[in-house]
């Protein structure tokens, strides 16, 4: 039996499609009446604290999120794998966004826009693509899709990693130790970490001080799609007032939604998003997780395991 | 022997990279002393109206711009061939900035800068890539680049030109004829034509109210990268304003520098750039016109000679 307990999204709809998906399969809602001890897999988003109570014979717990740093700290989480939701649509989305904000970035976007304000035709050529370093952060699912989009625009690229990794186009830096020399050649630095201890607070304003000046007019840019928890936004303001940083595009925050009176909102070279860059689609959800729920009932092992002693 | 006539450039340094490139080939300025009718290239760029007399043995004209419109209205121009700047280079930064316009506006810009103003937090899923059609006026050089960058990132294309054309991944249109459809199932329409007689003001209001409603968020989005005069800056006031379009990227204008008063510059939607698309590279257009030259003296046709019936 398959238990759903998703706050903040449609958890009826899912249910709907679920049951289709799964069929004669049983899937319950928490308003539904059932044994917990009947319960194989739960599926969740948010899940309360007594989420797992009673939950004896649970064989998995399916996350929603790509990132599982939330779930991962539920103070009663229990040791069962935990898989976490992996997809093409999302990556593709994911990597739009990315996509879009690097180009946006690269071609100057905050310097034409004052000129516009100013009524000002001042004329000055972008770099090409080529001439612009990339350097993404967390080299799994979504750094590997992203590097994927951005190759054919021609950029110049590196990567950063726990491992190291050899992605043909691609400068591969890996570990703590090689940070600085990562940060050293990067105009505009993309994250696509995980949140774990080791990247909590990881884009501060010393490492902003460390990425390439030059390389970018008005400095170098942080594109940060991951987690809030990545970021200490007052260096991010002081940054971007002192001018270390030239621009920021922001869809995740220390705290969300983000607080009417965070001074991020009205910096003119900050790019807000609100936790839009991408979404589980329900559609892609509900054939991953039917499928990954068939296939272990089969007796195939699981896919998409969290390594909880990594946190990722 | 090659004479230069350029104007709004440096051609002092143009000359000194031209001399070094053909050597022993003669190079020279209009300030220089020479017999008009030793010239047989002259390389132009703005030419002045007196600036083919006298040339009696000419045997092409070089342009510095890819773009021959201004050139073939000039009163005077001898019946020689003329050849257009194409170039590499050029068309990746062409690219660069169609690529970075289209992911911005397909990612809903404008709607989360307002949103950031208003500071309110309003999530809103931007469609996938593979959601939005891209329709490209202009399937020639620079337009065929532009696919060859959009393609991966899993746009819907379309094109338009005056030929038909068969080009993988791209829904392909025709002529006049076929001008509606196009534009029907088109989301954001990039101009990447020549201008000419028959695609001057094709960016009118007429050509907004045919663009597909209801792809885009805030409305169908028209980018400009090709000719002022290809626009009706009147009609996209107009339709900025009552919502025909969401959105517009211009590079260039009806007249530039953009007057001071011109009404785009204060309209939010609007996203001006001074004409700095792409530029012609010196490296690049010394290699290119230096060959040029070279092939003709050894008895070589001249390439990218421009059809002056079609007008490009
Ligand atoms: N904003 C949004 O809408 C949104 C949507 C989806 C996901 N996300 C976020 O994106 C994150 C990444 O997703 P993913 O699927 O790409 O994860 P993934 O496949 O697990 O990849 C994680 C990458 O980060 C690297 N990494 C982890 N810890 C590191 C450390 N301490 N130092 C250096 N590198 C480290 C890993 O290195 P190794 O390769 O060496 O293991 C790996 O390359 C998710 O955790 C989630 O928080 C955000
Ligand atoms: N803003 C900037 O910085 C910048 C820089 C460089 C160039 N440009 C502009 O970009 C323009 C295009 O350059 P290019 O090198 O790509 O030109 P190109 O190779 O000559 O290609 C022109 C394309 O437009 C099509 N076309 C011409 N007249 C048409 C009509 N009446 N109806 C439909 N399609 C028509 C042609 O159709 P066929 O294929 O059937 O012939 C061809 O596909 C240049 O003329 C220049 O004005 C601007």
């Amino acid at each position: 039996m398959l238990l759903l307990h998703l706050s903040d999204v449609d958890e009826a709809s899912w249910a709907e499609k679920l049951r289709a998906a799964l069929a004669p399969y049983p899937v319950v809602r928490q308003s539904d009446a059932f044994d917990p001890k009947d319960i194989r897999y739960i599926f969740v988003w948010k899940p309360k604290p007594g989420a797992f109570d009673g939950l004896t014979n649970l064989k998995a717990i399916l996350s929603l999120g790509a990132g599982v740093d939330a779930l991962l700290k539920h103070p009663r989480l229990p040791d069962v794998p935990v898989v976490r939701f992996v997809d093409e649509d999302l990556s593709q989305r994911m990597s739009d966004y990315v996509v879009a904000h690097v180009t946006m970035h690269q071609r100057l976007y905050s310097r034409f826009r004052a000129a516009q304000l100013a009524r000002r035709w001042d004329q000055l050529y972008p770099p090409a693509a080529s001439q612009t370093a990339v350097g993404i952060m967390g080299m799994g699912v979504l750094g590997q899709d992203a590097v994927k989009r951005l190759k054919p625009q021609g950029f110049t690229l590196r990567s950063w990693s726990r491992t190291p990794k050899a992605i043909e186009g691609v400068e591969g830096f890996a570990g703590t130790e090689q940070f600085d020399a990562f940060l050293a050649g990067t105009d505009i630095l993309v994250n696509l970490l995980p949140l774990t201890p080791e990247t909590t607070g990881i884009l501060n304003y010393e490492t902003f001080a460390k990425l390439r000046r030059g390389g970018l007019h008005g400095g170098p840019v942080i594109i940060n799609a991951a987690r809030g928890g990545h970021q200490r936004e007052a260096d991010i303001v002081r940054a971007l007032g002192d001018g270390t940083l030239g621009a920021a595009s922001l869809d995740v925050f220390e705290t969300e939604p983000l607080p009417q009176e965070n001074p991020l909102w009205a910096i003119e070279n900050c790019y807000i998003t609100p936790h839009i860059a991408a979404i589980s689609s329900e559609t892609a959800g509900v054939a991953y997780y039917a499928g990954i729920i068939a296939a272990h009932e089969a007796g195939k092992p699981l896919i998409n395991v969290v390594d909880r002693t990594r946190g990722y």
